[in-house]
This record gives C-alpha cells, structure tokens and sequence, in this order.
C-alpha cells in the first residue's frame, strides 16, 4: 500500500529511490545462485573449498588451522540464522510493518552501495594508474615484481576488501530488518525468548562480520604466497608480503566511511525529523503510527546501525591484521627469527579464537526452561554481562595459548609471557573502556543525573552540560589509552627479541598484541551491539501494531539495554581505532622507508611544515565533524517541514482517519543522506592526498627531501589524537543526553511532559547526529586515514611520475631559468645574442630530459667538443667557457635532479657554445 | 539600599563579599599616594624616572626611545583619561546605577585579585625552591650567575609580571566602570560624542596596557643588563639575557589566566541566570530593572570583559616579546652578528611605534562640530574601521622604518627587506582573522543566516547547527595561520643569514616577526575590544534608569558594534597565540638544550611515551574547557535559583512595586566564580608539571634521557594546535549563536518573541559560556603552558635535586635490589648468610652516597682491601671474588649513575667479603 503510493509518483521527488517499490527483490548473486541445480552448486562450491584448503596448505599449517575455523564459524552462522528464521512472524499487521522496513532499508542500501561501488571503481582506476607509474621498492625488484604486479595486487586487494566490507554491511542489515519482527512477535510470549532471538540474529551477523575480516586476509595471504612463491630463492621474502595487504585494509575502511556517513545521516536526520515534530510539537509518542516519520526512522536503524557498524567494526578487525601482521613481519625480519610466520599470521588465530569464544559467549545466553509462558521480566543487561564475562575468561586463555603457540621462539625463550601480557593489558582496556563509557552515560551514575538535573533550569543549561560532561569524558579514556599504549610498548620491548645490533625491537609489536587483546572478544561486543538496533526495531513494530501494554514494557526493557551496549561498543571501537592507527602510522613509516629507500624514522613536528600538517590534520577532525553534522541537520529541516506540511494537509492523521504517506519520509531522507555523504567522505579522501602533494612539491622546492611524507605522516598522528578526542566527546554527550532523557522519562524531575523533559529532549536531539552520524564516522575516518596514507605512499614521495606533472611544471620553470642564465653567462660575449632563443629551447629540452632521465644532450655536447676538436686541433677556446661553467656549478646547494639537469644543459650549452666559436673562427 | 541589605547579612551566603559595601574604598597604593605631599612625590617620581633613563642610557640606546615613548604614551593616557572624566555623569539614577555596578566590580575584583596573589607567592616559592636546587646552565657558570643570583631573577621576573598583570586588568576595569556612566548620559546629546567617549575610555586602558608591557620587559632588560654588566669579559652575552624575562611571562599568564577564568565565569554566569529566568520565563526585555541578576550581569561587562581582556592581552604582548627577544639573541648568536642588540630589541620598538601609530588611531575618531544637537546615527562601524584603516597604513609604514634601523645588517644587506615582508605577512593574517570572524558572525553574511533559519525547526536544529558552523569555521582560518607561518619561515629562512656552516638561520626569527606584524596594531584592536563592555554597560544603564528610546536606539547600535569587535579582537588574540606559542615552543627547545647541555632538536612523535604526551595534552583542552563551561553551567543555575526564588518570595517586583535583591545575586556570582576558577586553572597549571616529571622518572627508568622534556614538548606542540582549534570553535560559534538571535531581533524570521527566538536565545545561552568564558581562556591557557614549561623547564631534566626525590625513591629501590642480589651472589658462600642484612644496609648507603655522590664506600673499600693485604699478605681470596664482580657487572646496560651505585655498592661489598673472608681465615 505504501508501495503504490510512490508508484504513483505523486512525491515528484528526486526518483534515485524508486526501487523500494520491488518487494521480492533480492540481490543479483541470489537470483543466479537460485538458477543454478543445487547439485552443480554443492560439486561447485566443494572444489572450491578444496582448492581454497590447498592453498591453504601449501602456505602454513597455521592458515589451514584458520580456514578451518572459518568454516565451521560459517556453518554456525547459518545455524543460527536458521533457528532465527524458523521463528513466526506474528500476526500479519507487525510483518506488514516489517516488510515496510525491509523495503526501505533494502532500497537505501542498493542504491546507496550503488554509489559507492562507483566511487570505488573510480578510485581503484586512480590506484591502478598510480601504481603503474611508481618505481618499485627495492623488495619487489629482490622479488621480481614488476610495476604491474605490485599495481595488480593493490587494486585487487582493494577491491575484494571494498566488496567484502559491503558485504559485512548488508549482512547486517539483511539479518536485522528480519530478526526485528521475530523478537516482536516472541516478546509477545516470553522476555527471554525474545533477547535470544536478539542476540542469536545479532550474533548471526558478527560472526559473519569477524569471520569474513579473517578469511579474507587469510585468502589474500595464501593466495598471494602461492602464486608469488613466496620464500623461495630469488622472490619475495615471507616478512615483506603483509605489506601487499594494505589495499584490503583501505577498501573496507572506503566503503565503510561512507556507509556509516550515509547510514549516520539517514539514521539521524529521520530520527531528529520524526523527534522534533511528533515529540516536541505535536506531543505523540516515539514510533507512533501518526508520525509521517516513523518508518523512515525504523529503516534508518538498520542501515545505520547495523549495516554501517558491521561495516565499521569489519574494517577495524582487518585494518588491525593487516597493521599487526606488517608489524609482525618487520621485527621477525629484524630478529632473523628462523620461522617468522607465527608472528606474521598470529592475528588471524587470535580472531579465529575470537569466533570461538564468542559462539560459545553467544550460546550461553539461552531461553528459560518454560518458553510457553510470559515471565517476569529478568534484567536483560545481566544476562548479556554474563556471557560477556564468560567470553572474557575463554579469550583470556585463548589468548594465552596463541601467544605459547606462535610467538615463542628459541632466540627470547620468555617473550611470548611478555606478549601474552600486553594482550591482557588490550583486554583490561577495553574492559575499562567498556566500564567508563557506561558510568558516563547510564543514568544509575552521576554525571547523567547530574545533566539531568541541568535540564530543570532551561534548554540552554541542559546543552551546556551536556558539551561540558562530553569534554570532560575525555580524560579517563585517554588516561586509560596512554598507559595502555605505553606499558604495552614497554612489555614488547623488554620481551628480550633483539636485532643484530642487540637493540630491542618488540615495543611496537607490543602495542600490536595488546591491540589484538582489545579487539579478541570482537564478535561477542559486535553481537552485543547489533542487538541495540535489532531490539528497537522490535520495540518500533510493537508499538506501530498497537500491541498491549505488557509487550511493550518487554521491548521497551531490551531497547534500554541496546543503548547501553550500542554505546559501549562505541568506546570500545575508538579504543581499539586509537591503538590501530599508531601500528598502521608504523606500517607507513616502513612503507615510506621502503620507497624511497632511506631511513624514516622521525617526524620532527619542531620544523615548520610539519607542524603545519599537523594543524591541517586536525582541523580535517573538525571540518568533518561539522559538515557531518550540519548533513543532518539540513536532512531533519527536509523531514520537518514534510511531516509539518503532512500533518497540515491531511488533518485526519491526528486521529486515525488518514493514512500519514510513510514512503514520502522515507524517499527524502534517502535521497538527502545520499547526498549529503558525498562531501565529507571527499573531504576525507581528498585532503591527505591534496595536502601531501602541496608539501611534497613545496620539499622539492625547498630541498627537503621527504617533506610530504613527513607532513602527511604528522597531519595523521594529529588527526588520530583529535579525532580520538572529538569522536570521544561526541559519543559520550550523545549517549549521555539520550540517557538523560530517559532518566526524567522514568518519572525522575518531573517525569514526562514536563519542562524538564522538554529541555532533555532538546539535548538528545543535538545528541543524535553526535553519537551516530559525527562520532561513528570518526572512528573510520581515523583509519581511513591510516590507510590511505599507507596506500598513497608514493604519490607523497620522488618517485611518481603522473602526479608528479604538477611538480615538473614548477621545477620546470625554475629549473629552466636558473640554467638558462647560467649558459648565457657562459656563452661567449659580442654579436650572439640573437642565440638567446636557441638557449631557451636548449634548457626546455634539458628540464625535459632531467624529468625523462634522456641523455639527448650529452651526445650533443660530446659532438661540439669533438667538431672544435677536429677542426681546430686545439681547446683553448672551450677552456674559459668550461671554467665560466665550473664557477656556476659551485654555486648554491641542488637536489640531484637539479644537479641533473643542470649538468645537462650546461652540456648541451657547451657544445653549442663550441659550435659558435667554431662558426666564428671559421 | 542595596548596601544595607548585605550588611544586614539576610543572605547566609559565604560572606567572602563583604568588601561591597564600602562604597568609599580605593587601592591601598592610592590612600598612601594621597597621604604623600604632591611636590616630594613628583620630586620622588623625578628622581625614579632619571634612575630609569640612566640605567637605560647604559644599556642602549634603543631602549631610551622605547623610555621615552612610553612615557610620552602614558602621559597621552592622562590626557585620555582626564578628558574622559571631564564628562558629566548624567541624572541621579544613572549615576546609583553606575555606582552599584562599581562597587561590584571592584569588590569582586579586590577578592579574585586577593586569591590570585595568594596563589602567584605560592607559586613563587615554588619557583624559588626549585631555581636554588637545580644546576647552572653553561651559559649561566660563563657568567658567574649563581643558582641565587638565578632563582632571584626569575622569581623577580614572575612577580613583577603578575603584578603587571593585575594593574593591566584593574586599569581596564577602573576606566570602564567611570566611563559607562559617561557613554549614557552622552548618549542623552549625541551618538557621536558617546561613541568618542568609549573609544578613548577604551583607548586609554589599551595604552596603559601595551605600554606597561613593554615598558616591562624594558626596565627588567636594562636592569639585568646593568646589574649583571652584560657584555662586558667575563659575564653574561647579551644574546643569552632575553632568557632571563621568561619568569615575566609566566607571571603575565598566570594572573591572566585566572582573571580570564574568574571573570568569564562571573560575567557568563552572570547573563546566563539573568536571560534564562528573566528573558525566557518571565518575558521581560535585557537588562530591565526588575531583573534581580541584572546589577550582576553589568558587573560581569567590566571583570569579565574588561579586566580580563586586558589581563589577556598584556599577556599576549609580554609572552611575545620575550620570546621574539630570545629568537632574536639566538638567531643573532648563531650569526655572530656583531651588535645584536638591534635584533633582541626589535620587539619593544615595534610596540612603540604600535603605541604611537594607535594613539594617532583613536585620536582620529573625533566628536562631530555640532555635538549639542541629537544628530542621525552614523554608523559606528564605519568610523572605527576608518580608525582601522589609518592605523594599519600607519603600521606598515613604521614597520618598514624599524626593520630597516634594526635588522639591517652588513652580514646580510636584504635581510631587513625579508624581515619587513614578513611584518606584512602578519599584518596581513590580522586582517584576514578579523575578517574571517567577521563573516562567520555577523548577521549580514550566510553563515549566521542559515543558522538563524535552523532555529525555526527547533532548539535542537539550532544547536547542532550551531556547533556545526563553529566547527566548521575552524577551517579557513587554520589554513591562513598555516600559509603565514610557512611563508613567514621561509621568508626569514631565504634572509641571507646563516650561521657559521653556512646554514640559513632566520627562518623562526622571520615567524616571530611575522607574528610582531600580526601584533602592531595591538592597542588599537584593544581599544576597540574595550569599547564593547562599555558600551554594552552603557545600554544597560540607559535600560535601567528608563531613558527614552531614542537614547536607547543610540547605545543599541553601540553595543551590536561592540559585539563584532569583541568577536574580532577574539580573532585576532587566538590568531596572535598560535603564532606566538609556536616561538614559545621554539624557545624552550633552546632553553632545554642549554640546561641539559645536549642538544635538542627534535621531537620525534613517532615515539609512543612522545606520542601519548600529545594525547594527553590534547585531553588537557578538552578538560579545561568542560570545566570552565561546567562552571558556567553550575553557577548559572544557582542565579537562576535564586532569581526565580526572588520572583516567588517577592510578586511585587514584576509590577515595579517591589526592588529586587541585585547585591544578593552579585554576591552568589562572585563567591561562585572565585570558587569555580580553581579547578580548571589548577589543572592547566599542574598538569605539564606532572606529566613532565612522570615521564621523566620513565625516561630515567628505561633509560632514555630527555624523555620528560620530550613529552612535555609534545604535549605543549598538541595542545596548541587542539586549544587553537577548540578556541576558534567556542568563540566563533558562540559569536554566531548571539548574531542569529539578533538577527532574528531585527524582526526577521518571526521578529522577537516568535518560535525561532526562543530556540535562537536557547543558542544564545549556550554560546555564552563558550565564547566568553571558555574561549578567551583558551587563548592564555595556550600561552601559559608554553611559559609554564620553559619556567618549568629544568623540573623535566636530570640536574634538579627537590623534586627529584620521588624519582630517587622508586629507582633507589630498583637499584638497591639489583645491587643487593649482585653482592649477595657474589660473597663467598657458605655460612655467610647472616650477613644478608649488612649487604642491604650497605646497599642502601651505596644508594644514598649515589643520590648525594659520596664516596664513603670507595674507602670503606679500600679499607677492606688494605685489611686484607697487610694480614694475609697475599691477594688469592679476593681473585674469584673480583671476576665474579666482573661477569655480574658485564650483564645489561646501565646508566651512568647506577653503574656508579654499582660500583660504589659493589666495592663495599667486596671490603666486606675480603673482611668476612679475613676473619674466616683467622
């Protein structure tokens, strides 16, 4: 019915989402899966799996042991997804609801992974023609990779790391918008049964979450082992290859950028716009059916929550392999550890392990014993703890025999204690994490109540509160992160692994474990998260199918709890974002050692330019955070002046007489989150690029080599610190503002309706673009970062030449002028000015051949001195042209191209100079 | 009336007020002065200004102009202010109301100055403690400056900078509560004659500010220069003198520090409370004498604005100049440059000529022909940017003139002209900030528009698209400082001036000049800022004493101008700190350097310890400015208590019937606003010191010498770069909240009362705090962290023994157990073990003698030695004992001074085992 109204094409809206219309749509993959005999399909997908298994096999033992646990991770998944299926749908008005929401949420994210597969495409041209024209690294010529090869890889992992963590998304989403309906529907028997479903449907998708982060790089890594026959003589050695994985890291972190901005601002803006109207000026309760809004705000749950967050925390786990697994590799290489592949491949055991753990942690959450009858209800948030805990000690002890497993060796008998350490220092610190954003942003803490208590003297005193409670949330975390960063650091570098020269070398693969240890209970926090929305989706549909009040206190319960864990798992995601991007700063600052082959190993923020990036980097923090914001913004003034001008028009909706047009809502805020996603998503590509050539360019002209890497490499350690601290703020005021709410909705302060509440609302309303469009997008836009600078690498240093156009121009002209007035000081005086012309086109030619290292004009040079020579049988003309030269040569300091070019004209200036004398003698 | 009422102590509240109600009181200086027989004083003043300019004559003769301009200054000041004074201060009710608003200020200025003081003499002693027990820099010991001598100049330095400090911010308060009065009751006879009226009160107080700055620094260069007969053999270098002043500095940002906090919070709290209940609840229009917060919130103009600002920017100038100086010396050292007096000097110059140049300014702002009549309002704005305009062609043109007298030098012949170019680039980055903030906060530009039009869908719309814009607003002046930092850099870096190797040298003096550039026209910027409060006061004087519209109109327009050149001037001080910290920051590298006699270069955030220093000098803004915005909040809401009590307890004041308790709110903001201020300025001011001393006991740990420093350095580099970011982010959103809601006022979108008013005077609140409590303080906590750390300084290396005693406690212990196993397992075994208890107490006094490098147990060796070899005559016991000694000593590096609690624990020990093995054999 909703359907037909915007088949009807009354909106006369932008039509990009006109496919909400196909209900029985599902994904092209499916369709043909579907054509394909079931048979032909099981031989097919068998050979692959063996051929996979091979791979596998001929790589390390340890791969096998992870494409095992994959696997049977995998079936466990679609167990779980089975069992949640079988579940009823419940009375036809909640699956109508239902479909409603899928339609939308499916349409969104089709036409939104529309848009940015395009853009990936586009970006992954530019890599490739990037890559083709670099030199290579001084390991790929040992390994006989050619330009091709290295540009191959990169793209190709880009792309399977783009197409895997849209992927992850829309598994999230596919999960969410049916398991919604399902709770509904059981939470109108048992509590219980209802956050199993829950749990089981969110588990379901971070499984496949975590376990496709895993089996990606892990088939990347076996893949790219066995073709380049990786540590065999005369190729690659084993420590080098973890750096052909960054393109994985960069295209889930792209796509993840942009699925949590357009997922953020939809989310968002329909929740603001719904709030604003329904809420505070028409005084209807949240997810009533009256509310134009509503389902717009109910899809907006599931694409941007679920699949935005799966595709967020997709990219950290892989960002954070991939860093760790370089990281592993440069100090086994450093070490000479005679088998290095335990310390490269072990972070996909610790997530292998980590899936273990966490289908256990998801299991033990179970119905009662009696799930024919309505219980009471239990408090849901002790149930999910305890799995929680029970997860937290298995991965304790996984954790602890991986690191005996992989990390011990011969050459430090105790340093896999040391690293088993800083693994327990990763999981006390997501457990603090954990701990301080709750005492922040419950309601059963004090600074809650506290904002709460600001919201009684006026909207204004509520806002400042609640920025001043954000700001202020920023220490422990940060206090919590530093000691953390630092003792890990040191338990690596006491651990005993040394390198040649007897220097310890295992700090920054400390700071890897400990990374692994935050993020080793990945998939159950991610469960834990994926419930939030999952259970207000449920809460939604119970309260648009007016189902009796009982129901609705369960759903309300279990909506409450998912704000607490959607909110903790935001901690734990910038803690763990915090900790990825100092290993993948690391990862680049090997990368750009390798390139351009010298050491870097410092960024000095005491030289000017440097300390310039770093302002720049964090000024990005804030101009993304702004236009982030201000997007929903703009969207919500879309969605209120809609749902005004409807409530206007058709007067009928206040009392159940006209039907509000859901689908209208739903067609604005996809088009305007579209749109709106666009600019800060460039803002944050762009910006490193354009700001690493500005500077690369301005080092060549000014001598300092290495200049745009360093200023690119202190503009991204800046902007982790500022993006740490504002997506902080962000997340905490947010949670705390909608908390606060909450705290007064309970009756405290007035209770409902009251004026209070009325300032409370105000806050959680500027909260919602805080907490889940702004603070969220940092979190990716942090890595993003990383690894795009990983990535880009060469386009910041000597060594390209399509981007280096810009750059030859510049020197060009300088070059030009400075060698041109050079010859002509040099050539012979008296009635040869009128070679002035000649001379110019001789240094064109000279900057030109510099830039295409030619020698064109050294033959012509030797010509001249030979010509004189054979005429003249002498060379006492050129000798005062050639000490003119030497005098001009020592002047001033030059790069080696310069120099280069220089040496050219002035050679090519001599033999022409010579040629003239030659004529005049004659 | 309102006196009695206190003093009838109805109130209960802390009576730390008191003071109001002596209406009579003046400063102690002045009773003392008046009781002083006219002609001794002016003889006394005589003989103090001769003592002056001889001292001066002795020192160069740069500094007698920079006497004599000054002199000529505060003499135009009398003038200024005897004019100013001349004027009548209207009817009987303006001058009870302008009355109250003095008492206040003053009362409350006298309690926070009373609290500063009591802080800064703590602070002095702490100085003190730590200048006498740290070592002399090389520097220092070349010219004979003993720790005394030391520790005396810097105390010395620090307090007469904090004294500076104060009367800089009672001047601006002591004119502006005489002058307010004036404004209105001019305001009765001519737009024109009030607008001279609060320029040239505002115009007096910036002179006296920026010329007791460099007037100064200018009597303690010629002081130190004479006393420490500098130059001449065998004494202090001149080049090394400016770093003496930083004790000035520091005191300069520690009172503003507090002023800028106390005052914020006073005069937020303050309009806040009064806005919310008497704006929102109650109705009634801004500043209407029913209002009980009303006399609080005037009294908050002047200690808020006034005082502080000019705390802020006496600060800014001193902090500038002294670290300009000290580039300067360094630069001008590294040259040789033969006199480089002209270098280090340069500063003080060029804020004469910026004295001269801006008194020319504000004398071209002139009362029309005809000020009896009630002419047209012009409009004010125009004439102070044609005030502007005069003063910065005037800048440049003495800019260029001092460069070319002061830095022009043989070595370098076009240096100068660089050096005048880079004054432009600073002028030019001041004019480019005061437009910039211009066009995100006024009204006629889009920006504010369309915040305005988001107030209409809602308070919440409002704020996040508030927030927004301010973030947002960050970008465009980042980029500017970041162009006119580089291109300063280079601009000085090409000068021509190298040191002895040749290499280019200028490039941090050329930022500094760029920075004196930005600052030239600082006491006109400064007399515009202090006409916003007066004017502002001047409204509320003509509101309160029910003035006809037509006056009204007059001081409205004032005090919207006003509002714009606050905004600006607050450009204006955050662009002038982030250039001026960066020299800061230069100058404690120098000053690092030269205490720890290594040199110090580079600080590599590649480091992790480096790297969490960033972090957490991050977090140190974010903290500082939720508290001081907290403060705000909390005290707001105990105004808004108590004022809606009042409107309760007493009907009568909603019909005129009955007066309002104004002293009681003044005394509830003032003991709030001196109680709030602790916490955030305690915070700036001990955390540098303690994340500098926890890391350097780190760095002692792990060996890794000038970790602390490092940090610190760190620290200070991020929280510059986060505090430049959130300040131009408070202040311009803040800026751009309180024009949307006027704008609104001008009747657009609804006009007054409407909707959108409400949600934009929501804004309004909340920008309050950010820009005007949070915000300024920002721009002196950036600057006051780079004094803290350059005072601080030697806290963070390994030469202070007070502070270093936590330090010898944790590694006294490390090494006593290191050393006690040692000598335990290499005495002779075997029955010996009762001896265990001697090796501990040996081992300690070995710890101790290390800590005071004593040698007790060097003969206590040798003792046993000798013991040994006259009584067995043969040494064959003690070999085994030695090459034990020898292995053990062998294993893991050590660092200098526990290898020598080593040695000296180890010979003990041996004394003691060849004794034990003496009296075994006998």
């Amino acid at each position: 019915m909703m359907d037909d109204e915007i088949e009807n094409g009354r909106s006369g809206y932008p039509r990009t989402f006109t496919a909400v219309r196909s209900k029985s749509y599902s994904p092209l993959i499916f369709r043909i899966l579907r054509r394909i005999n079931p048979r032909l399909l099981a031989i097919f997908l068998f050979v692959i799996f063996c051929g996979v298994f091979y791979v596998g096999a001929r790589t390390s033992p340890i791969i096998v042991f992870v494409f095992s646990i994959c696997m049977i991770s995998f079936f466990f998944a679609v167990y779980l997804t089975k069992w949640v299926l079988a579940k009823d749908e419940g009375p036809p008005e909640m699956s109508q609801i239902s479909d409603a929401i899928r339609d939308g949420a499916e349409g969104f994210f089709r036409t939104q992974y529309g848009t940015i597969s395009k853009m990936a495409v586009l970006l992954a041209l530019v890599i490739l023609s990037i890559y083709l024209f670099r030199t290579s690294t001084p390991q790929q010529e040992a390994a006989g990779i050619g330009r091709f090869t290295s540009a191959f890889i990169t793209v190709a992992a880009f792309l399977l790391g783009a197409l895997c963590s849209g992927m992850a998304g829309y598994v999230g989403m596919w999960v969410s918008v049916r398991a919604n309906v399902r709770v509904s529907s059981a939470a109108r028997r048992s509590a219980r049964e209802a956050l199993q479903i829950a749990v089981r449907a969110g588990g379901f998708s971070a499984i496949i979450v975590v376990g496709m982060a895993v089996f990606g790089v892990a088939i990347l890594y076996a893949t790219f082992y066995y073709w380049l026959e990786v540590d065999t003589p005369g190729s690659m050695r084993v420590t080098d290859l973890p750096l052909l994985l960054v393109g994985y890291g960069f295209g889930a972190s792209f796509v993840a950028l942009f699925a949590q901005l357009g997922g953020g601002i939809y989310t968002k803006a329909a929740d603001v716009g719904a709030d604003l109207v329904g809420k505070v000026e028409q005084g209807i309760p949240e997810d009533d059916p009256r509310n134009p809004a509503v389902i717009a705000d109910l899809v907006g749950d599931n694409v941007g929550d679920c699949a935005a967050r799966g595709a967020d925390l997709f990219e950290s786990i892989a960002a954070e392999i991939i860093s760790a697994m370089i990281l592993g590799g440069t100090m086994a290489q450093k070490c000479k550890i005679e088998d290095p592949s335990g310390f490269i491949l072990f972070p996909l055991v610790v997530h292998s392990f980590d899936l273990v753990v966490s289908s256990v942690g998801i299991l033990s959450i179970r119905g009662t014993r009696d799930p024919g009858t309505l219980g009471a209800i239990e408090d849901p948030m002790t149930i999910l703890q305890k799995g929680y805990s029970i997860t937290i000690v298995l991965a304790v002890l996984t954790f602890g025999l991986s690191t005996r497993w992989l990390l011990y060796t011969e050459q430090a008998p105790s340093a896999w204690l040391n690293f088993a350490l800083c693994g327990l220092v990763g999981i006390i610190t997501a457990y603090a994490f954990v701990w301080i954003t709750k005492y922040y942003t419950d309601y059963k803490h004090e600074p809650v109540k506290t904002l709460a208590l600001a919201s009684c003297t006026g909207h204004g005193t509520n806002i400042i509160a609640g920025v001043a409670l954000g700001l202020e949330s920023t220490a422990l975390p940060v206090l919590v992160i530093s000691v953390a960063i630092v003792s890990a650091y040191w338990l690596g570098h006491s651990s005993g692994l040394v390198d040649d020269s007897g220097n310890p070398t295992g700090g920054l693969f400390g700071t890897a474990v400990a990374t692994m240890g935050m993020l080793s209970t990945a998939a159950y926090v991610l469960t834990m998260d994926m419930f939030g929305p999952i259970a207000d989706n449920a809460g939604g549909i119970v309260e648009m199918s007016q189902q009796p009040e009982s129901v609705r206190e369960i759903t309300d319960v279990l909506d409450a709890v998912g704000n607490t864990t959607k909110a903790t798992t935001k901690g734990f995601a910038i803690g763990s974002a915090a900790l990825a991007s100092f290993l993948l700063f690391s990862a680049y600052m090997d990368e750009v050692a390798s390139i351009a082959r010298v050491p870097f190993e410092q960024v000095d923020i005491a030289v000017p330019e440097i300390f310039v990036g770093g302002l720049l980097g964090s000024m990005l923090i804030f101009v993304f955070s702004a236009w982030a914001c201000s997007a929903v913004g703009r969207t919500a003034q879309e969605v209120v002046n809609e749902v005004r001008r409807q409530f206007i028009e058709r007067p009928g909706i206040m009392y159940y007489k006209e039907k509000p047009d859901y689908s209208r809502c739903v067609a604005i805020v996809a088009s305007a989150s579209l749109r709106e996603m666009i600019k800060p998503g460039a803002l944050a590509i762009i910006s490193p690029i354009v700001i690493g050539i500005i500077f690369r360019i301005l080092g060549n002209i000014t001598n300092q080599p290495l200049l745009g890497a360093k200023v690119v490499a202190s503009m991204l350690m800046f902007a982790t610190v500022a993006g740490i601290l504002m997506a902080l703020f962000l997340n905490t005021s947010g949670g705390a503002w909608d908390n606060a709410k909450k705290y007064i909705e309970t009756g405290a302060l007035g209770g409902k309706g009251s004026d209070c509440h009325k300032a409370a609302i105000t806050g959680d309303t500027v909260g919602d673009p805080f907490k889940d469009t702004a603070g969220p997008s940092l979190h990716v836009l942090i890595k993003m970062l990383a690894t795009i600078t990983l990535v880009m690498a060469p386009v910041f240093l000597d060594t390209v030449y399509l981007l280096g156009i810009v750059h030859l121009l510049i020197v060009g002209v300088k070059t030009h002028t400075r060698i041109s007035s050079t010859v002509l000081s040099v050539l012979p005086t008296g009635g040869h000015h009128r070679r002035e012309k000649e001379v110019h086109i001789y240094c064109t030619i000279a900057v030109f051949c510099t830039s295409t290292r030619h020698d064109f004009l050294n033959g012509r040079a030797r010509n001249g001195e030979a010509n004189i020579q054979t005429s003249c049988g002498t060379n006492d003309v050129t000798l005062p042209i050639k000490s003119n030269l030497k005098r001009h040569q020592a002047r001033g300091s030059k790069t080696r191209r310069e120099d280069l070019a220089e040496n050219i004209a002035v050679k090519g200036a001599l033999g022409m100079a010579l040629q003239v004398c030659y004529s005049v003698k004659n």
